[in-house]
């Protein structure tokens, strides 16, 4: 491997000239790079195959076994992923924002690629072909470095996207790497890469933010909550508070803690008590809650800060609306929470008030995702408050400039005391 | 002074309340501010005075005494400013997307306070008043660290300000302090700040940055460049090119290098250079620019990726439009740059090449601000490509939420075999 920080300077040149292709052009290689995809597909499975016999040897567990593997229906629908990409409006060069300075003298807003982004991520190949494809769609290079475990599959992907991609974009816009040692040299490089997106465990995301001066955009915690209100239609309630915690309970918008007014708490708590015995859910329940659930633990103060990523989560009764967005304040990590009720002034509040990236109401918060939003995937889920937050899909890839066209305009006119004056008319813009 | 943490965590409850107030409460507090400076005028005089006497005394620069003298005149302007931050439309609760994710199942993404906000600028009481007046108009609130030379005139008129609003508004929302100790404890309560925008010198930002976790926006250097191309109106051109760089030499957006095309060279720069020897701009020049220049003296390398901040300023030849663009890429801090042409092709090339927060045509780099942009004055100016670009307004003051409402929708519903599919239709939005 040629030195990395030439590699990633080659990119840099590469991002500029991927910055100016067409929007033609973009899918243009989106189309080339599905159908390489599916032309190599048993080259992609045989490699793939390589690395679950490899982590099956190392004695992984299931779950990741699971992520790891690339089956045809798993390559298909990364196909189609692809495919929905090309479908959505072009990213680059929209117009946010459009003003009349002075007659004629036109002032815009007009959106731009980011330039490099480094992306490191789970051991999952076909994340690996969706932030290929969000990365290439919004005109950005991209540095990937997926898991160790899926370093077979990530090789052969990366080459096969980069070869049927290159020659039509024009521009080197896509590198991989493998090691931990060329992460920490990434880091390091401020000048070519303007963006990284860690995914993974909470302390992997806060070594990246603690060893980078390069802005840094993800998630650490995802302790997300699910309030049952006094109002709450308790028939929908039951189907989403198990949603929440049990559709996928290792993802980061699965729910971890479940409020409910005491109000309905001796109607719902039984039922759902039953149902989370069926499904094997482990509860640590408040003083209060425990009374109408048998089967569960008693709580301690730090359950309701326990991300449980698992089968097991915590249960409080609260006396008011209130009293839930305080705990919410104290307690979530601003990831997804919300609120099942029927009073729409209570789901006003719970919106204006709950500082989350997501905020729901009478649905499970396993909808926070850039796929279900409609943003064409995701590269990751942001709980920083700053330039994305939430599902961060095609939009969030993106920078703006402002271009300023004038006839000669100087400032020195415009500061005279009987000089020119500005009449600041906002103009319609698409 | 108590306990800084301890206030700063106050200021994050205050900051809870004052996201959630209304536009007319807001409007009001500004207005009682405004009020209250008028009617505290000899006072915020007489402080300011004091300030200036001590300044006189440790025999600081007049340039320095010009910013920090606050003047019946800047009383005016800085009360004119919150006048029209009161006529901006409110920033809060504006609808940025909506979309219907399945019949009825709507998603937004609504603007937010980003909540606390720590503020350092420079020895300017006008500046405060601005940073206030924003901060406060976007439902903000703020840490503020002037510079200490303006202390007396910056304690009085953070108390003017805040005994007008709290009551109104009905939330603790700003807060001063003082010393460097403070403000490297402030760098550490990462818990209560949101984003931190230091003003000031290269090496000061360089240094917030580096030593703390919360998110920072701002500019380092200001290394503007002109390039007037071989298809420039030489007319407009030359008052252009003096507007940038003469119009107010130390600020960031004024120029410090010209990038004049060889076909127009023999005609541009005899001209250029004796209206630059009139008014005292010393020029270093490259070996073709300096047969044109007579008083000009010889580039050296340092001189492309000098900030002068002063009258005086690099100037290059360059062959083509490519070579201007290349140089700007290598050189430029990517602040603002300008091209003076009447060449529509080579107008776009440079608005898409060009990687800068600003990017003019036919016009001054002095442009580049909030209040001549119409963004009601700004916090700052930001060459970092996420969150915000270029002037900082209101806009850039604003986070996110992406809210949810359904009926009662799972995931579950929506990843079953024959289940619901999302159908994700674009709404309209104001």
């Amino acid at each position: 491997m040629a030195n990395l920080e030439d590699m990633v300077r080659e990119l840099k040149l590469g991002a500029a000239k991927l910055s100016i292709t067409s929007d033609a052009t973009r899918k243009k290689a989106l189309n080339a790079i599905s159908e390489a995809l599916l032309e190599n597909r048993e080259a992609i499975k045989e490699a793939n195959r390589l690395d679950l016999e490899n982590a099956r040897k190392s004695g992984i567990s299931d779950a990741i076994l699971h992520r790891l593997q690339f089956t045809d229906d798993k390559i298909n629908a990364a196909v189609k992923g692809l495919k929905e990409l090309i479908e959505l409006p072009d990213p680059v060069g929209r117009i946010r924002e459009r003003r009349e300075l002075d007659p004629g003298f036109i002032l815009e807003k007009r959106t731009f690629p980011i330039g490099v982004i480094a992306m490191i991520f789970e051991a999952r190949p076909d994340a690996l072909v969706q932030i290929a494809g969000l990365a290439l769609r919004s005109g950005n290079a991209v540095v990937l470095k997926g898991g160790k475990e899926a370093q077979n599959s990530n090789r052969l992907l990366t080459e096969i996207i980069r070869k049927a991609s290159v020659s039509i974009v024009g521009a080197e816009w896509i590198l991989g790497i493998e090691s931990h040692e060329d992460v920490n040299t990434l880091l390091t490089l401020e000048k070519y890469i303007d963006l990284v997106i860690p995914r993974g465990s909470n302390s992997f995301v806060r070594y990246v933010m603690d060893n980078t001066r390069i802005p840094v955009i993800g998630h650490s915690d995802g302790i997300c909550s699910v309030y049952v209100d006094e109002n709450a239609d308790l028939g929908k309630a039951l189907p989403i508070v198990i949603d929440s915690k049990t559709q996928y309970p290792a993802a980061c918008n699965a729910a971890e803690t479940i409020l409910v007014h005491e109000n309905i708490a001796s109607e719902f708590l039984p039922s759902l008590d039953s149902e989370f015995t069926k499904l094997g859910v482990k509860v640590h329940a408040d003083d209060k809650a425990i009374g109408y659930m048998p089967s569960a633990l008693p709580a301690s103060d730090a359950d309701w800060d326990t991300e449980y990523l698992s089968l097991e989560c915590a249960i409080k009764v609260v006396s008011s609306i209130d009293e839930a967005i305080s705990h919410i304040a104290q307690h979530s990590s601003h990831h997804t929470d919300a609120i099942i009720s029927n009073d729409e002034k209570a789901i006003e509040r719970f919106f204006q008030e709950v500082d989350s990236a997501d905020v729901f109401a009478n649905c499970s918060t396993r909808f926070a995702d850039g796929f279900r939003f409609g943003l064409g995937a995701e590269v990751g889920i942001s709980t920083s408050k700053i330039h994305a937050r939430g599902p961060v899909g095609l939009d969030g890839l993106m920078t703006t400039k402002w271009l300023l066209r004038g006839h000669g305009e100087t400032v020195g006119e415009y500061s005279a005391p009987n000089g020119k004056c500005f009449h600041h008319k906002e103009l319609p813009h698409a």
